[in-house]
């Protein structure tokens, strides 16, 4: 155990130390994730901690693999990553059952992954996921649905219209368009999605510029500000009357037609900016984002994706999900003061003594009420009917057992609540009277 | 996403996915420790994936470091590890905070952990290990709190005495027979604790051999075998008698008049054999083991340790904790068949309907009927009558709802009741009917 230097009592850059209060809050957010998600008929899956980096690089984008990963060779040479992210897992699990099991499938996961990311707001290098994920289902119906997970996860936080907006696109006509009207190659259309998923980021300026040196046929450019310029659903049906992308007309009116009288179209807006254009989406794409000027980010992001399997030579299967992160999570309900207080622990009973005789029958006490479903710290050591209530009051308890040498006896213990004052003489085996002062 | 090589759909070796039957079971036995953890007063706690290989090395036996830890050296030149074990972050987590915070400390976890083995029953590489600490408490009172805690754990899930027992013993009584009866060296002593480890897996005669090699003195051979057969309390006692070993017998004999007239005497075995020897252990060890014939292993280890903090130069604080894995609780669980069936999914309402104009109207209801906590599923596309009823019956659901042409021209929607095959057509506002009839 001897050591030199003395040891850092601090956490690996980036990553957090869960004290009860960070832990208690975090078990809130799970807890609160896996009920709307299973209100939703999703059922809980998991993966490994690490996968083989093949996985990944199959997978994902250049930038992810190069640099953000924690990647290293096993003691059987074998090339492992920890996971950053579910879905090449997800993936992996899919391409093993999708044959046998009725579609749609419908999964969630709160994993923690690791990014090597320089550590700032919003962006730790360790933090957990949840994510929920359809297959299978028809398309506009399962992109639908994951739009309305998202969206009742955070009404089930007690968020609301006025604090978030889902900023929605379809990687379909933003495909049509490069594709048909623009004629650009995969090439000048990958640099574009790039240009395009930072033009919120820089100045108008600036944008132009970057535009300005990929694409030089002045009428094709101007086309493509008119596009980023884009406000609303019927501003985007206008362009793409005006281009004749009829199928992409359709897609878009179909999907919002489906919307029609639906909570949800509260909180969506059409938003160009949105391509998520590094991955792998094929249809929709959307990302949820906080309302409030002080912390104007993106909570989630999603999307439709029609060939996740194809990288285990496996049929296309239509798929949609979505990724929230707790870090994101806990700064936008923070903003939003939508947190419970999570400081105190959640406790009902303290069980004292007050002489040494008394322990083993406070030890014994203690466990017939835990068989109550009551949470019962049994103080170790005699304590003052004094130090008892202080300690109670600190920790919020509402009853308290005292057991003294005259409750000994007598054969009973006494028991307050703190709250009404009310206070009770019961014989020490009278569990049933208990339970019903207690419960 | 293009790949040359088809892509292998396996888990990482030693890793598990878990499919959702295997994640609801996962789920159960989380919720169990909790709860369990909870009842007495532990207060949830968590740390990071990866801690600087230093912690481990200050803290852990060569063994862990040289063979067993999954270790790599970050971006930033940081020489990491993924975590073996969650006993060094608890250290370094109590570290910073046992200055301000009252006593005792109670905390519990539940991280993911991995090493590196050799895959076999009971031992994989990644698990998910059940851990609870004490720390501050008066010694025997904070040790019979940690073993009540595990056995209370074991019966939560139905488990008793004809399943599990705890072997128990003290690492006092060992230091002091081996340094002052003996008066063994360091090195011999942990030699010998390394023997006392293996003594139950081997043949009497290759246990004779291997003890003949380290103590050549016949006399302190046969007390040191003599130690080794003992197999109750009372033996203990007569033999540190007769060492005259008495404030070993005073330890002991304290412990077990505090246990006098409680539940968990009727597990608690005594084992010489039980020492946990190459850990940081300085009083009480233990270990829960399966009495099933055909899974006799270890469920569970712990102990008390009073100078886990030595590492961070902090004072000496009474520890007290133990450990539980996944892998090991659920071969006991299954093997004695105290598992609940976990391959359905837990659903309440299955929302059908069989006309394409009926989409919104069951995603709106949908969205109600989750307000009310229940847990529906949607369909997604028409489905007649027969294909719902057959999907009811495979997932267990008690309740379906059906929304046809009919219902939407009488304003209705058609709720059946599976179960007791009760129907009711209720308007389609009237949500609260729809409660009374669903709730």
């Amino acid at each position: 155990m001897a050591t030199t230097s003395p040891l850092s009592k601090n956490p690996y850059r980036g990553t957090r130390d869960f004290f009860p209060k960070d832990k208690r809050l975090q078990n809130y957010l799970f807890s609160v994730m896996k009920k709307t998600a299973e209100s939703f008929a999703y059922e809980p899956y998991d993966g490994p901690l690490l996968e083989e980096v093949d996985l990944y690089k199959a997978k994902s984008g250049e930038e992810l693999i190069n640099e953000q990963i924690y990647s290293f060779v096993d003691r059987g040479e074998r090339n492992v990553a920890i996971r950053p992210e579910m879905t090449p897992t997800l993936a992996r699990m899919v391409a093993q059952v999708h044959r046998e099991i009725s579609k749609p499938i419908r999964w969630y996961s709160i994993p923690n992954l690791m990014r090597y990311e320089k550590p700032q707001r919003g962006r730790l290098r360790e933090h957990w996921q949840f994510n929920c994920d359809i297959f299978g289902a028809p398309t506009h119906l399962g992109e639908i649905e994951i739009l309305n997970v998202a969206s009742s996860l955070l009404k089930n936080f007690g968020a609301n219209e006025t604090h978030f907006e889902i900023l929605l696109n379809d990687r379909r006509v933003v495909d049509g368009l490069f594709k048909k009207i623009l004629q650009f190659d995969e090439t000048t259309s990958y640099k574009l999605y790039k240009i395009i998923d930072k033009a919120k980021k820089v100045s108008s300026e600036a944008l132009d510029k970057m535009v300005s040196e990929i694409i030089l046929d002045p009428h094709k450019k101007s086309t493509f500000m008119e596009y980023l310029q884009l406000n609303s659903f019927n501003g985007l049906f206008t362009l793409l009357e005006k281009n004749k992308l009829q199928d992409e007309l359709t897609i878009m009116k179909e999907f919002l037609s489906k919307l029609e009288n639906s909570e949800i179209m509260k909180v969506i807006v059409y938003d160009p900016t949105i391509v998520r254009g590094l991955d792998y989406y094929t249809g929709l794409v959307f990302e949820i984002f906080d309302k409030h000027p002080d912390n104007r980010r993106a909570l989630c992001g999603g999307g439709a994706y029609a060939n996740l399997l194809q990288i285990f030579k496996e049929d296309p299967i239509t798929g949609m999900g979505f990724g929230l992160g707790d870090v994101t999570l806990t700064d936008f309900l923070t903003t939003h003061k939508l947190l419970p207080d999570f400081t105190k622990i959640d406790l009902n009973v303290i069980v004292s003594y007050q002489t040494d005789d008394a322990y083993n029958l406070a030890m014994n006490l203690s466990s017939r009420l835990r068989q109550f479903g009551l949470k019962v710290e049994t103080l170790l050591g005699i304590n003052n009917f004094k130090k008892v209530f202080t300690m109670a009051e600190k920790k919020d308890v509402t009853f308290v057992v005292f057991i003294g040498e005259d409750e000994i006896k007598s054969n009973q213990v006494q028991i307050k609540n703190l709250k009404t004052k009310e206070q009770k003489n019961i014989s020490i085996n009278d569990f049933e009277m208990m339970k019903g002062f207690l419960c």
